[in-house]
Formats: C-alpha cells, sequence, structure tokens
C-alpha cells in the first residue's frame, strides 16, 4: 500500500489528529470515527452519522479488510466526505436536513454515475423516508455506489460494462459493504 | 404475484394481526414492522431490531419496490426470521446475545450457502463488532446473504455459478439491498 514504507508523515497538519483519534492501535474503527465525526461537528445541524454508516465508511476503504482506516484511507475518507456534504447542502437549501428523491437522483447524476431511472428510482427508494433523504442515508448510499462501482470497474477490465462474476466474488465483493 | 386475485384471507388467524400492524395503507412499512417486532417481543432480550434492518428486512421480499409489505410477503418474513433465530439461538447457548466469528461462519454454511473462507471471513467482519455478531446484525446478514443470492440465482439460468451483470443491473440489484 501506499505510504506504508515512507517515514510518518508527522509534517502533515491532520497527523495529529489521526493520532488521538486513532488511540494505542494506530488505526481508526467505526467507534472511533463515530466519535470523531460527532465531536469535531462535521454533520452541523444535521443528525450525527449512525454506527451502521461508519461502518460502511470504513469498509469502502479498508482493502485489508481489517476493519478499521491507516491515515492514508482516513484522509481520502475526509476528502469523499467534504464532497458529499457540499453536494448535500447545493440541494438542501432550505437546510431541513433532508433532499428530495429527484434532488438525490440529479446529485447522483451529477457525481458521474450514469444509471437508467429504474436503477435510479430503486437507489431512491432504498434511503429515503417519507419520500426524503437525509444526510446520513445520503451519505450511506453515496459510499455503497462509490465502492460497488468501484468493484466493478476493477473487474471490467475491458471497459465494456459488463462483467462475470463468480458466485463467491459476488458475494465478497456486494457483502461487505 | 401469487394471491393478488385471491379473495381476503379472513380465515388466517395471521389476517387479523397483519391488518392491525399495516393501519390505513394496508401494507407494512418499515416503521411499522419495527414497532410489531418490538411489541410481540420477538427479539426476546436481544435488542430490539434497528429501523436500518427493518428496511432491509423489507427491501429482501419487497418486489415491485413500494417500500412496503403485503400479507404473504409478511407471512414469509416472519418465516425466515423464526428459522433465523432457532439458528442464532442453537449457536448462542449462553444465551449472551451474541455468536462468535467462527460460530457465524458455521451457521451460514448450515443454511447452505457454500462460499470460500476469504468470503466467508468478509462476511463476518463486516457484521461483527469486537469479533462477536449482534441478533439485529446477524439477520442484517441472513437477509442480504439471502437476496443476493436470489438475485444471482434468477440469472444464472444454467445454474453454472456465474452471472454476466450489466453494470445497471448490477447497481439496481446491490443497492436496493
Ligand atoms: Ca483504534
Ligand atoms: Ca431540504
Ligand atoms: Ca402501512
Amino acid at each position: 500500500f501506499p505510504g506504508t514504507f515512507a517515514p510518518p508523515p508527522v509534517n502533515d497538519p491532520m497527523w495529529g489528529y489521526f493520532t488521538a483519534i486513532a488511540g494505542q492501535d494506530g488505526e481508526v474503527d467505526a467507534e472511533e470515527l463515530q466519535r470523531c465525526l460527532t465531536q469535531s461537528g462535521f454533520s452541523g445541524s444535521y443528525a450525527p452519522f449512525s454506527l451502521e454508516t461508519c461502518r460502511i465508511m470504513i469498509a469502502m476503504l479498508d482493502r485489508d479488510m481489517t476493519g478499521k482506516m491507516g491515515f492514508n484511507e482516513f484522509k481520502e475518507l475526509f476528502m469523499a466526505l467534504n464532497g458529499w456534504k457540499q453536494n448535500f447542502m447545493m440541494f438542501d437549501q432550505d437546510r431541513s436536513g433532508t433532499v428530495e428523491g429527484h434532488e438525490m437522483a440529479q446529485a447522483i447524476s451529477s457525481m458521474g454515475y450514469r444509471l437508467s431511472p429504474q436503477a435510479g428510482n430503486a437507489v431512491v427508494k432504498r434511503y429515503s423516508k417519507n419520500g426524503r433523504i437525509f444526510f446520513d442515508d445520503y451519505v450511506a448510499c453515496c459510499v455503497k455506489l462509490r465502492s460497488l462501482t468501484d468493484n466493478f470497474k476493477r473487474r471490467d477490465t475491458m471497459q465494456q460494462g459488463t462483467v462475470n462474476f463468480q458466485y463467491d466474488d459476488f458475494i465478497m465483493c456486494t457483502m461487505a459493504i
């Protein structure tokens, strides 16, 4: 993995923050991530992230499947989170804490995902409550969409838009998220 | 769908129970399911189901994607839930409310799923907290495993253990769960 043999990034302003959150084992698990996101006020006036969403955030980046994040993953996650938050707030202009189903569909397409109306509807339906999508569910959706798309593309080496999945591989790359 | 044109199942002992839970719209959504499972004491001494787990339970059976369950799906879900609960309690002999990772792997294989050790580990890791699996997460895992396997098998018409997925179809059948 990149950075494994690099010297500790002591000059990186986020390094101290990361080590404080990571604790003794030097890695961030779902509980630590939830605490950090809650205490830093990342969600602002939105409800804090559920532990479930924190777990899938980690699963997205956790390539060695330890259930924990190192420093590079931690930074990668924060970049992604900031992007999704900006995206969400662009649509939630009345700061109600929710966006509408059709706004979510627009957001998905603005992130570059090309989904059929049917697939788009299925996704929106899955993450909405009474037709509206809360920030926590929005992020959970973005995480899964990104992970599943990454997994798909990694196997679609010819970029043909189709992948031949073995059952075991299919279960592994869909159940882990 | 089976039963759509059949007369209302007034003689079925579960019909009255179902209509009381379903309310005016005649279908059961995630909030109603959570309330019903909590009030009926289904989880016993185990923690009640999270709303998230109730949502994926409905998604598993919700073929018309309304986010709600009709009577037949409701009965189907209860049968599946009873099976998973028995299965869980068989492994949780000290009634601690959790099973160990290796017990979960055994349970998965006793349900007839053939996973490689690597895929089994990935699944167990995803649903465990500090190496143990709680009943709620256990059921969420069973629901997803069943749904994803059903989706896979439905496309594996030649039963060869491989499926050629288009991106859109892949996203639809994995994001909805
Ligand atoms: Ca830690
Ligand atoms: Ca709004
Ligand atoms: Ca209802």
